[in-house]
Formats: C-alpha cells, structure tokens, sequence
C-alpha cells in the first residue's frame, strides 16, 4: 500500500489544532448547481473537449477553487468520488485533481466511497484509494487519500485491507448508523439485544484499537449520521 | 437514467438460450497473472504511456481478447472495477473499452462495483454505471453496464435508483449472502427470528416484484456465495 506519514488520525489532529477549526468541507459537485460564470465558460469548451471531459474540468475547477476558499477555515475535505465516476476517466482525472489540490494545501482528504469487498478486490479498492497497485516498473500512487469511507456489510475481512493501511498513515471510516431513513432497514435491526449499528460500532472499535495516534485518536472511525443524535450517544 | 432495450433479465435469458450456456466470465485482471508475452509487449510502452496507461491498456486488450474468445460460450461477463481503478483515469477508460468490447459481441455485461449510498450520491452511482448524468449538451453515457452489484447496508433507498434503473432495461444484483468468511459478521447474524440476509433477500424479492421480464425472471437479483450452498436453499 502507498504509505503517508505519521498517523492519519495525527494529520487530522493537527490540521484541527492548527486551523482552530473541526469543519469538514464535502465537495459534491452537481452540475446544475454551479456557478452560472463557471458554466458558461466550460460550456465554450464541449466542441473541443466533449461533454464529459468539459464537466470534469469544471468539476475540477470549482473544487479547486473551493479548497482554495476554505483552506485556512476546514480541517479537511470530503471529495464525494460518485459525483465524478458519473464523468468517466475525464471525471476520475478531476478527482485526482481535486486531491493533490488539497493536498497543496496541506488539507487532509477523506475520500468518500464507500467500499466493501472480499479478498484480492478489496485489497484493489484499498490499492485504487491509497496507491500501490503494481506497475511495470514501479506501484503506482492511486488517488493519494487520507482516508476513505467503506461499507461494513461483507463482514470484518472486507474491511482488513483497510485497516491493513492504517500501518501506512491511511485511515477509515465504517459506516454505521447512516442519516438516512432506510438506515431502519437493516442498521436498526435487533440482534443479540441491539441494533446492528452497535454491532459494527464495536467491530470499529475492535479493529481500530491497534492504530492510535498521540492524540489518543484511532485511524479507524465509524460514520454516524447526526440526524439520529439518540444514537449517537 | 441512460435506458437499454426491453427487460435487463429478458436479454440475459435471451443470450442465456441462445449460446445454450449459463456460464458468467468474470474479469478480474492482475497485472501479475497475465501471459509473459503481453506483458512484454505493453511494458516496452511505459516509457511512452507510463505505467498506469500501459497497465490499463494491457488489462483492456487482455480482457477483450477473453471476451472474443469466450462470446459463444458465455452467457454474460462480469468486469470487476476495482482492478480497474486501480490504474486511476487510464483504468477506468479499460474498463469502458471492455464494457463496449462486450457489446459488440452481444454479451450482457454485470458490472460488480458493490456501490450503495444515499440521496443524490446514490443517483449518481447508478448515472454512473447506466449513464444519464448531466452534461452541457446532452447526458453523457456512463459505462453503460446492463446490470450492477449494490451493497444494501444503507437500506431499502439507498437501492433505489438502482431499482428505479429497471424501468430503463437496466438490472441490479443485491449482495445478499456472500461467500466469504466475513459473511458471519453482520449477514448471518439473527434478528427476528432469522438471519439478516434472509431479511435482505426478502427486500430483493419485494424490490423487484414489479419488474419481471417475459421469462418470468425478475430485474433484481440477489448476490448469494455458492461457498454456503445450505444458506442458499
């Protein structure tokens, strides 16, 4: 797996200290939303670029821009990776983009995708996120995350080769009690006398307590949707 | 949502009766595993593509020569994603090639990516895999896969748009019981009685009850590891 330095949860950490600040900034760029200037310009740009690749690259400005907005005022940044695979490889490229921006500005980034999978494809979606995949002549980088979102529902070995990354600086978040409704579905079933959320909140615990920082945070953490603050607690 | 012709499961069935076969060939490349010749070949071009390039170059030719070898003989392919994104931008536009690849030969094409998330990411997702998202001009095409996997962690919505992509020819294949050792975390748990994954299938059944093709078979399907063939009964 590509290695970063220290900790994540220490990056983050410290990025918090540094810029007094706990904001997480998600970039979920959608196309209708943008600014009207924005658009104009990459519109200008379909003939010569094609419609995905002039998207990307309006994605990719727009982000940049933002990261470039709120880097002294966010501890981090949470690129939402669906909003750019809709674009493709030019959409994939932006993405890229977008974190070596942050990353320029000493920014963490928590890459939201939301993996999951068993054996050799994990340890991919790991490689695809964290680099190290191997290439002719060297592993390749990946994305270059700090850390990503992934789903817990194949179990506690889909989730090892994330953990795995944690030895090399990366760090993960497990969902697990989400903020949507249909988190009713299957998280707020009874087994065992709890939900299953509480479940998955104690395989987090349980996994992450081999990789704290200095300040006594793990590298692996849980997603908990604050739309449900009783189950937070 | 990018549409496709009639029922996804009407143009399995179809393919499935016409090559006398059921057999599914999934592509999962890795660089290691390749033959030697190949390999050669596309390790002289590093120093004109670089290595992501001439990986996902050498994974789109290797793929696409299994799908010309074995387009008589299967019924579908299964391309794996991650493998693919490994290999960053460059992967991506493989794993379009080899999509494209399949369609040339009539093969309906599964593409496992296990995504499953919320709102307007999950639209975007499933844009993402049946096209449809948003572009200056028109909606751009996406990967045009004929069916995906999805994880249904997040719950009976987040399988939504997918499910909503049925009514554009399009299929989904929820993971329900998977093969590996994890699958006793959370799937084999009980709740109400029974395991969690008999819950999920259940959903499936439920999701898909309104989208049946004239074979009788439904759009959604459910992902069950023959590894447990007991659980699958």
């Amino acid at each position: 797996m590509g290695s970063a330095p220290g900790h994540f949860s220490d990056r983050l950490a410290e990025s918090i200290l540094r810029r007094r600040s706990v904001v997480c900034v998600g970039l979920d760029p959608m196309l209708e939303r943008l600014p009207p200037e924005l658009l104009e310009r990459w519109r200008g740009r379909v003939p010569e670029l094609g419609d995905e690749a002039a998207v990307a690259g309006c994605f990719s400005e727009f982000c940049r821009g933002i990261i470039e907005a709120v880097a002294d005022a966010a501890a981090c940044v949470k690129p939402q990776a669906a909003f750019f695979e809709q674009y493709g490889a030019p959409g994939w490229s932006a993405l890229a983009e977008v974190v070596r921006c942050a990353h320029d500005h000493d920014l963490p980034v928590i890459l939201d995708v939301k993996r999951g999978d068993i054996a050799s494809t994990g340890v991919a979606y790991a490689r695809a996120a964290f680099g190290g995949a191997p290439g002719f002549t060297a592993p390749v980088g990946g994305l270059d995350a700090d850390a990503v979102t992934v789903s817990p529902y194949l179990g506690d070995d889909s989730l090892e080769p994330f953990v795995a990354a944690t030895a090399e600086g990366r760090g993960v978040f497990v969902l697990t009690r989400t903020s949507n409704p249909g988190a009713a579905t299957l998280q707020e079933q009874e087994t065992g006398g709890r939900a299953l959320y509480l479940h998955v909140a104690e395989l987090v615990a349980r996994l992450g307590a081999a990789s704290t920082g200095r300040y006594g945070y793990s590298d692996v953490g849980a997603v908990a949707g604050a739309t449900a603050p009783a189950s937070l607690r």
